[in-house]
């Protein structure tokens, strides 16, 4: 669990009956490998290969998403049934990296694991013109999950304080002014129910190298290369200081991040499908009572 | 393929290279063997437990569906590439049956095992006041698939000759000219190259029988029954009329319709999976070229 600069705030409890208002998050072993460190954020410090809990070889996370799979769609489809039963929870899984940080891979490897009725899946680029016209947070707000989906953000609000910081694309002081505004929207959500799960996939500027060159060797993944990701690469030291200051500056307790390590494909995937499974195993979604008498109905279908 | 009336229409020239119209639909084994017959469409003549082409045992079925799903990812990573590429190609999977006709089954079973990413699902539901207060296809048209995307829709605006017509709930003149104001929205998508696939999953009443009580027989399933089911049930045969009249007003050579034999839940799946996967190889969607010197973007990542 990542409570405030890494401290292990109280949990709020766990409701067994779709509670109105549930903050759960992570709190296990996956959750606590990836919170963030105590103290101002140093990406530099943190390694993009580690390993710092679950598989250490590429087989061994195979078996283990094997499993996890299984568990994590039984779970997703009680969740479901918990809110066609009146239940109002959800969860979002916001998704920030840097190119090629690998949040696609994530989305086809991760939650594509799961039933695609449950899934609101989304992928924010630039704003649109009428999208600028409001506040940042206006497109967001339209794209939340409903009561029972895995709401999955493919980028997300925090570009407003990451590209928009790197470009200087607003005046510092609503720049300042966003992220406590991020904050107060966060936590409205988790008051509502949707549990709010933040991953910045972390990975070396080497691995990056790799990954565009990878793209620019093969045929079938040149449209996954875009000449204007090389000018957004220069600002590397740029990009690495405004995510470490919206991982510090937006790191709450209704609404953590994770720093998931990325250089090694295979652990990224493990390591979010690991956390989404904790947090599902914490929500403990029920599947709802019936609000009909089942003999009674089973003698209405028999006899129809 | 299922021309007018089960027909075999000359087909469109599928083109390599993206053309922007593309009329393709399935013309292979799988796609012959769930047109529609010729004449009015008898629909107690046909049988939904009926395995006309592909695996007659479910194990069998399994097996075909791992190799199926392979290729499926693969072709449908390369139409999304495409439309990357500016390629305006898509397809739109339209499901419709009785309930308990698998529909959500089709959505776990087949849509699951593509890329999330390259999915556009939707639910229609009863309409909401606001949607009732425009034309019944204002809703579905906000609902197309984006280029290089499967869109699926489970129900349709085909509820809007089915759940209508069987509880009068527009006028006879209104119903009348519905469909073809269907087939000419739906020749219109084709035109922009939308690939339109409905498949109709046909089940017989006794198998609704078993699946309804299948619910009320298991806590886990509770959430899927509803008791108002029951007095649709009732009115089975006017259904199965109005499917009869949709099925064989609507079967164009643009958008055909399929009937899926659905009493046995393996064979339905494999069955979408199998179309599918031939309307993907019939579109054969490629790869763009890239609009950017690899060799020279080589160097420049390699400096920055």
């Amino acid at each position: 669990m990542a409570g405030r600069a890494g401290g292990k705030p109280s949990m709020p409890t766990v409701g067994k009956t779709a509670p109105a208002v549930n903050r759960t998050v992570a709190d296990g072993r996956v959750g606590d490998a990836f919170s963030l460190p105590t103290g101002p954020v140093d990406l530099a410090a943190i390694k993009p290969n580690a390993t710092p809990v679950g598989p250490k070889r590429k087989k061994q996370a195979a078996k283990l998403m094997e499993k996890i799979s299984v568990e994590l769609a039984g779970l997703q489809e009680k969740l479901y049934a918990e809110a066609m039963g009146g239940g109002r929870r959800s969860i979002l899984l916001v998704l920030q990296g840097m190119d090629t940080s690998g949040k696609d891979g994530v989305v086809e490897h991760v939650v594509g694991l799961v039933n695609p009725a449950g899934v609101h899946l989304v992928s924010f680029k630039k704003p649109t013109k009428e999208e600028l016209q409001h506040d940042f947070l206006w497109r967001i707000e339209k794209q939340l999950p409903p009561s029972g989906r895995v709401g999955v953000f493919n980028r997300s609000h925090y570009e407003d304080v990451l590209v928009v910081k790197v470009h200087k694309l607003v005046p510092q002081r609503e720049l300042t002014a966003r992220y406590p505004k991020i904050n107060d929207f966060e936590a409205r959500l988790a008051a509502q129910g949707v549990v709010v799960v933040k991953c910045f996939l972390h990975i070396s500027k080497e691995a990056q190298t790799e990954r565009l060159l990878a793209r620019l060797d093969d045929k079938t993944k040149f449209w996954k290369y875009n000449p204007g990701d090389v000018a957004e690469r220069a600002l590397w030291p740029a990009y690495q200081d405004a995510y470490a200051l919206a991982l510090q500056r937006c790191n709450t307790e209704s609404a953590p991040w994770f720093i998931v390590p990325g250089d090694r494909k295979w652990y990224r995937n493990w390591a979010v499908a690991a956390l989404l499974l904790e947090v599902l195993r914490a929500m403990d979604p029920q599947y709802p009572a019936a609000d009909f008498d089942p003999a009674a109905e089973q003698k209405r279908v028999a006899a129809s």
